[in-house]
């Protein structure tokens, strides 16, 4: 765990006046249950705030950029970019998973790489911007780290309904996903799809859950493909 | 349908400075189709943006008004805040049903009374104050129409469960609800709901599904209750 707050400060171009909202953002429940005595608290409250500044500012983004998008379009972007697994791809980005105080157990279990923790911890953090900067502040923040790169976040959230599409339109071709392999033990397992068109393995990835695995495969593939294009 | 915005904008305590935004937020659907010749938009892009601004504004109430409430806490109270049925009920506190542009079929069957389409043109009445008037304005309005009587919207909202635990706690009874009534063709019926503790009913509600009419004949047995007592 990395304690260096001015680092973190650095990574995300934003220099917290209150401290505490900062450390509240990074404190993941099972650390705050290990050091209750210190009246620690998680970072469920802000996460809960983050969520909705996030939703806001997303939404903000789309209706006046994407002006002629219908809205079950745009509701459907706005997914792609405040997801799970993007947003910890986000989070990712700024190294965020390296500063979150986490229990014992939940980090020698692989805790820190979660993308569920990563992403609730990135929620929170923006959360923590907001009290602390106001809307103009968090804002930045988002632009910066959550609306960046938006065409590839749509191809990543969508990529396994883009590649059928493409194997329908190109030939008759049958695509697979198939596990080809897992390690680590129950409570952390890391798997890795393929992608296969016609029995060949056209992509691989790697995730914490099978979907996310395949999810990254498809994606995987979709980049090869684009580049043989 | 009222045409008379300034009755309106009186009725919400707030002037336009873009009256087209204001029509906008009043368009359903079924009026734009019937009016695509002329333009006309619909107002499901300002819900979009509304629902947001919305989340937003309530999520921060929570946060900043209920300090010591755990985030699922807070989830669950700001879900009976901006449910469907209590967004409509806080609409009609404000004549919005009056105001909505309906197409004839939709407005010929019942539509001005649907809960869905009345608490969609609140939540795009919000998106379009907000780009109107900015987060300050959109925010007054919010606290003033749909973050007030809270207490109540919470026992409205989960009024089954508690009537329920009221009746485990008092004395074994036995509570069921029951449709004693219903009327109007099929596409725009009301129920009339009764719940009965013991065979003797202690409250009714009416609405236009099974469900919104058992709750609200809950929420009377509610109100009854504490009268009694």
């Amino acid at each position: 765990m990395n304690t260096d707050y001015e680092k973190l400060e650095s990574n995300i171009g934003y220099c917290f006046k209150d401290k505490d909202l900062l450390i509240n953002a990074l404190t993941h429940t099972s650390y705050a249950n290990e050091h209750k005595h210190k009246g620690m608290k998680d970072n469920e409250r802000l996460e809960f705030l983050g969520d909705a500044v996030l939703e806001l500012v997303s939404s903000e983004y789309l209706y006046k950029n994407m002006k002629d998008m219908p809205e079950g379009k745009m509701t459907k972007l706005r997914a792609s970019l405040v997801c799970e697994p993007t947003l910890a791809m986000d989070a990712r980005e700024i190294d965020l998973e390296d500063f979150i105080y986490l229990g014992k157990g939940e980090d020698e279990t692989g805790g820190r790489k979660r993308d569920s923790i990563v992403s609730d911890a990135f929620e929170a953090l923006i959360g923590a911007i907001f009290l602390d900067g106001g809307i103009e502040e968090a804002k930045y923040f988002i632009l910066k780290f959550a609306l960046n790169d938006i065409e590839k976040k749509k191809l990543f959230y969508d990529s396994k309904t883009v590649l059928q599409e493409r194997v329908n339109s190109v030939k008759n071709g049958n695509l697979v996903y198939e596990i080809i392999k897992e390690w680590g033990p129950d409570h952390n397992k890391t798997y890795e799809a393929a992608a296969k068109l016609n029995g060949k393995i056209i992509g691989k990835g790697q995730g914490h859950t099978k979907k996310a695995a395949e999810q990254q495969a498809a994606f995987d593939a979709l980049k090869t493909l684009d580049k043989r294009n």
